[in-house]
């Protein structure tokens, strides 16, 4: 940890930001009218409103541990640097879907960021039945864009690694998913815990030795194929919307990892939310009517990610892969390997989808979806389906070529009673 | 460049280099006595053979072009220190394989090394029709050494990301190898160059888009799965022996990608040695027992190789992947997943024999086994069976699932009339 660290209070930021233009541009010169407020609820960090004359902008600021622990977890306060690199890279890939950044502090740990007015979480708002139009449009682009722009089909060979020497150096926060997401969640890791009620279907994930294979083949590909810049922690609570608007925050796990990882993680959390909602909804029509929501707003996020991803490869392929001086400088045609890539891709994608319907439930870190319903039976039972579907996802990841092919065990899955 | 960096002469070299007190340990403080000779037959470097009172040294120093093209190709000298670094690596992972080292000068690209007494290049000795007894086992357990603990089947996590970041910016020399092996080949590139008479074999080459979609398919692999530090140039002119022992050299191309390179390389230049012996041998008995003998050495090496990888997996997984509290403390097998592994790498293996059988036929860097064939007309002949070959490997990597069938396939287009 720097030296001059110092973590922010209510009382101390106005006067410690108030001499940074950047910042009283966007908030108000008179820091003594600044009101602010702290509203983090991640799992890592300290995030501030703050409102002044002008406007309103978000701080935040990495502790040095791990917010959800406390200081028995030490955590680099590097991960607010890798952020950073990560917003900027994002903008570059994918214009204005990430916050606009307004002042960047390395030794403090702390961004100053755009202020996403009346924008909501996007997990609370799956959770309360709302619908985000344009939300699968603007994922799907997100995510076929970053995946394309960050790699070795478009970028410059060394400016690409360049990055991936950069970011390999993420090491702690990378470390946390290489154990709370691949490995704890099949043996009796300490920081484990789970619903009462699911010891059977733990035990059966835990026998299972193909499909543990198949989650640390995973975990090489994770720790090993650095193939394209990730957000690398893409959840719904990562995610913020207004009813027509979505914007990606919080990319600190970024990493360069395989193509297929946000868009895996993104569905797997969809599925989470669907599999969680009759926890939420007690009548019958609007729950089947919210959740066949759900499974449309996948299914158009991964269409839309094949489809802007072919629109790249076709329209922006300037790396040093597959070049068009081997095919279409000589009369042939690359949608044949294009394929190949998305196969691959998509393979990647349903087995981290089902990795992180597991983590979810039974490692550190849960997610609202589940843990907001009381009834504790109840949830068993929902996260019971969720984790059997998961693992149909790990075990058969190579057959289940498509989109429709997942949504239909997860609907088999939401009908089934488990115990 | 450094501003200080001045390659050595002849004259200049023994006055220069007699400060350096690890240096006239090896050969003698007695500068003036030194006979140095310049024997750089590769394609990118100086190297000289230091001979003093107390005995001799190998003094290596990086130019700051390729050697092969001259100065109208700038190359960083910072490939001297990547191959230092390789060296310090092989060495922990491989004792004694690689030469010791005495001095390193990074701003001159310069290395001091063990002088390997009585050794040849073995390139040399396979045109000769020399044996090497020991040479499988040496190199089978040097690709499976170097492969294994190099990953993070082995390594702390952190350090395996270190040397990732590390190894990253050895960028030039990984441009060579993405363009000269990887591309060039497949198109009408300006620095290639082949034998007359190849055209209608070379058109087929190009005109075979599922092969070069695969090609394209294992470049992806060797620019983003950072699993393990390859050696990256390990051909037969990389190897020096005596009748009875074997050491690796030259790494300056290191860099981390997929597990099966060096062996997969190494393969592709005995196959090389075997298509070109009849243009060396023209007692057909002796032909006949020495491609016999290069065919054995083939699969010995791979044996020793699967058996040597095998046994550290048993005995030395300590990295993150495929952990024992998962498998073997929960009373589980993972023979499955180590299979699994060694079925992917085998794969990419077969891959890259076949694309470095292509390219050194086709591309700017030739190899003596075919160079030295003075007959062009066969020599046209022998390319040819070999890019065949190469092509089948290429195409069929998946179905040929063992050494035996890719040795089958070498003893069938040997006897083949390709035109």
């Amino acid at each position: 940890m720097s030296s001059d660290y110092k973590a922010l209070t209510l009382e101390t930021l106005p006067e410690r930001l108030s001499k940074i233009e950047s910042i009283t541009k966007k908030v108000g010169a008179n820091y003594r009218n600044w009101s602010v407020s702290e509203i983090g609820d991640g799992n890592l960090n300290l995030v501030f409103i703050v409102t002044g004359d002008v406007g309103k902008i978000i701080i935040k600021q990495a502790l040095p541990y791990v917010r959800l622990v406390g200081d028995s977890w030490p955590l680099t306060l590097e991960r607010a640097f890798f952020e950073y690199n990560a917003l900027v890279r994002q903008e570059e890939r994918d214009p204005t879907r990430v916050p606009t950044i307004h002042f960047f502090d390395r030794s403090q740990g702390l961004i100053a960021m755009e202020y996403l007015e009346s924008h909501k979480i996007l997990r609370g708002k799956l959770i309360l039945g709302e619908k985000v139009s344009g939300l699968s449009e603007a994922l799907g682009k997100f995510c076929a864009r970053t995946a394309f722009r960050g790699s070795d089909f478009f970028m410059k060979t060394e400016d690409k690694k360049a990055d991936v020497s950069l970011f390999q150096k993420n090491v702690e926060l990378m470390a946390i998913t290489e154990g709370l997401i691949f490995t704890d969640p099949y043996f009796e890791a300490e920081r484990n815990h789970n619903t009462a009620g699911l010891d059977k279907i733990i035990k059966i994930l835990r026998n299972d030795v193909k499909m543990k294979a198949n989650v640390q083949h995973m975990l090489r590909k994770f720790t090993s194929n650095c193939e394209t810049m990730c957000h690398g922690d893409l959840h719904s609570g990562s995610i913020m919307c207004t009813e027509t608007a979505t914007r990606v925050i919080d990319p600190e796990f970024a990493f360069y990892g395989p193509l297929g990882f946000d868009i895996g993680m993104l569905i797997s959390n969809y599925l989470m939310a669907f599999f969680s909602q009759p926890g939420h909804r007690k009548n019958e029509i609007e729950l089947k009517e919210y959740q066949d929501w759900i499974l449309e707003i996948i299914d158009k996020t991964v269409q839309v990610f094949y489809q802007e991803f072919k629109y790249l490869w076709k329209n922006e392929r300037s790396g040093i892969l597959y070049p068009k001086v081997l095919f279409e400088e000589q009369g042939h045609d690359s949608t044949e390997a294009l394929n190949h890539v998305l196969r691959k891709t998509w393979k990647d994608a349903v087995t981290i989808c089902g990795i992180e319907m597991h983590r979810r439930c039974l490692s550190l870190a849960h997610n609202a979806d589940f843990e907001d319903i009381t009834d504790l039976n109840f949830r068993a039972k929902l996260e019971a389906r969720n984790l059997l579907a998961g693992r149909e996802l790990i075990l058969n990841a190579s057959s289940l070529v498509d989109i429709k092919s997942v949504l239909k065990i997860a609907q088999t899955y939401n009908e089934k009673e488990t115990f």
